[in-house]
């Protein structure tokens, strides 16, 4: 991810203090944490095969079986997003992006939306972490990554969506 | 959902700013939303019908369609808080809970996860809101729930999770 302090620190949270006058015209004091979105990609490298990645996460105390994603830089497209976040993460580059859909991570505190796609015809480029990112590319079928879904293996929400969103539609996308 | 302070504002952030040694041995300040935890419920009226919710959510500036769902309670089980948050948000009791799995919400900035379950035997009881809760409760099918999300028209991201659990495991849960 990139758009970070120069120090290699990690995004900084932005909270706003909100008084909300809500449809029912009663006024609360509502804590949302402003964010500009993101991009995460399942990318194919054959028919069946797809790149996960294996992230130390801090929030999580440990690593995570995830899709590559990211955040919006200032003025990026969501595709655009996608297809450096892939790059970034992974050393591919996407010749093709298919549009899965997007999500709400969690509408109760953010107005985070991650915006989901499929990535296809891959060619290696260098890849590019930031400092505070540790990433194993992890190569497995789409559907042992849906197996690890079913197992709870695989417990991450956007990476979730996004795998059932690809095999839903794998025909249509391939 | 409960826990929150008596002029009926709504949950308080709790921004964490880390020092923070990583695995490969850098140094980086890391902002960490703390979260208690949350429980999603996917409720069963029928063998084929579900009750989800529109919610009214002001970090998406408008209705959007969830299942039941609210954070932990101090000392409260996943199971209790599933039970408490369906009954005070649609009216209804359930005399069982499935599990369906649990989700890290969106790992980059919170630790938060919510818990996801599957409930059947549904008694009615007075619903209770809270003073920011504004919410309609929806019956429909889940291959209803299911079209909704394929076509893009239920994106909250545990509510899709959960969706997709339930309908893997269908045959099993009834």
């Amino acid at each position: 991810m990139t758009g970070r302090p120069e120090d290699g620190s990690g995004f900084r949270l932005t909270v706003s203090h909100e008084r909300v006058t809500l449809p029912n015209g009663r006024n609360v004091n509502l804590d949302v944490v402003r964010h500009p979105g993101a991009s995460a990609v399942v990318p194919f490298v054959s028919d069946h095969d797809v790149l996960l990645i294996r992230q130390y996460r801090h929030a999580t105390a440990g690593t995570i079986l995830e899709i590559p994603a990211g955040k919006l830089d200032p003025g990026e497209t969501p595709e655009a997003c996608a297809i450096r976040e892939l790059a970034e993460e992974t050393g591919q580059r996407a010749q093709r992006l298919e549009k899965l859909g997007w999500i709400w991570t969690t509408p109760g505190f953010t107005d985070e939306r991650i915006h989901l796609f499929a990535a296809f015809d891959l060619t290696p480029v260098p890849p590019q972490l930031d400092a505070d990112e540790i990433i194993e590319v992890v190569r497995m079928s789409l559907d042992e990554a849906l197996d690890r879904v079913w197992r709870g293996e695989l417990t991450d929400a956007k990476s979730t969506v996004a795998l059932m969103h690809a095999a839903h539609r794998l025909d249509r996308l391939r």
